[in-house]
C-alpha cells in the first residue's frame, strides 16, 4: 500500500510518501515541505497548502492519508493555524474518497522508534535507517511526514491482523 | 456591500448573509446552519461543510466573508474541529479571491450589542431588531453568523472612515 503522511502546519507542512506493507521493506517515494510566508494572508496561505496537497495526491495516488492529530494543549500560539491546515489537508483527501486516519505524535514516535517520547533526531535517524535513505530527510517536517506514513502502514497492519484474529475467533465459536 | 458571516463548527456551522453599508439599513438575505453527524468520519464532515460553504458563496456572491476567530483557550474538546471547519471555510472563500476577515467573539458582541460580554439571547435580540426580522433566527449559530456579517460591515465602515481621515490629514500636511 502507498501512504501519504502529512505533518500539518501553516508555516511548514511536511509531506512524505511511503510504499510498503507489514513485514515487507518500506520505501520512500517522495518527501518535502510546503512553506507559506507569515506575511501572507491566512486565506492565501491555506489555499497554497491545499493546492500543494492536491498536487501530491494527484502525483502519487496514495491508498490512504495519515495526518498528525493536533492537540489544543500545546503550542497555543500556532495550534489554530496547524488545525486549519490539517482541516484543509483532510478535506482535500476525503474529497477524493481517500481514507484519512489521524495518529498522535506519541503513536508515531512509538511506532517508528519504540518510544513515545523519542526526540526529533531519533525519529529522523529511524526514518533514515528503515527507509534506507542515502541521507536523513532535509527537514524535521519531512521526516515527521515519512514517520506518519510508516506508522500508518505498521499500525494498519497490526489492526488488520487483530481484526482477522477476532474474525477467526468468532468463526471458531460459531 | 454583501457579507457572508460564518460561525464555524464541526457539528453546527452557522451561515448568514447581510446586505448593507455603514449608516444605511442592513438587510438579512439568508441564514442557516450546516449540520454534520458526530458519527460520520472527520473527512466526510469537513467535505460536507466545504460543499455547503461553496454552495452559499455561489448562491449569494458575497463581497467579503467574515469568520469567527477561534481561540485555543476555551472549549478544548471541540476547538480542534472548530478550527478545522474554519480552515475549510476560509480556504473555500480565498480560493475564489473573496476577502476573508476574522473577528473575535468579543468584537462581534461589542459591535452588535454595545457590550463585548453580551450573551447569546442579547445578540439574537439585537440581530432580530437591527435586521428587522419577523422572528429571531432559528438557532444561535445562525444568529451568530448574521452578527458576524453585521460586525464586518460596521467595523469595515469605521476602518474605512479612519483610513479616509488619515489620508485627508496627510493631504493637509503636504
Amino acid at each position: 500500500m502507498r501512504v501519504l503522511g502529512i505533518d500539518p502546519g501553516l508555516t511548514r507542512c511536511g509531506l512524505g510518501v511511503v510504499d510498503g506493507d507489514v513485514g515487507k521493506p518500506l520505501t520512500s517515494v517522495g518527501a518535502g515541505v510546503v512553506r507559506t510566508a507569515a506575511t501572507a494572508g491566512l486565506g492565501d496561505r491555506l489555499v497554497h497548502i491545499e493546492a500543494e496537497v492536491c498536487r501530491w495526491l494527484d502525483l502519487y495516488h496514495p491508498d490512504a492519508v495519515a495526518v498528525e492529530r493536533v492537540f489544543s494543549q500545546h503550542n497555543v500560539k500556532t495550534v489554530m493555524g496547524t488545525a486549519q491546515a490539517a482541516g484543509v489537508a483532510i478535506t482535500a483527501a476525503a474529497r477524493l474518497g481517500i481514507p484519512v486516519v489521524l495518529h498522535t505524535p506519541s503513536e508515531v514516535k512509538a511506532a517508528v522508534t519504540g518510544s513515545g517520547r523519542a526526540d526529533k533526531a531519533q525519529v529522523s535517524a529511524m526514518v533514515t535507517r528503515v527507509l534506507r535513505l542515502a541521507e536523513s530527510p532535509s527537514t524535521p517536517d519531512a521526516a515527521d511526514a515519512l514517520a506518519l506514513a510508516m506508522c500508518h502502514i505498521w499500525r494498519g497492519g497490526s489492526q488488520r491482523r487483530l481484526m482477522e484474529a477476532v474474525a477467526a475467533q468468532r468463526g471458531v465459536r460459531r
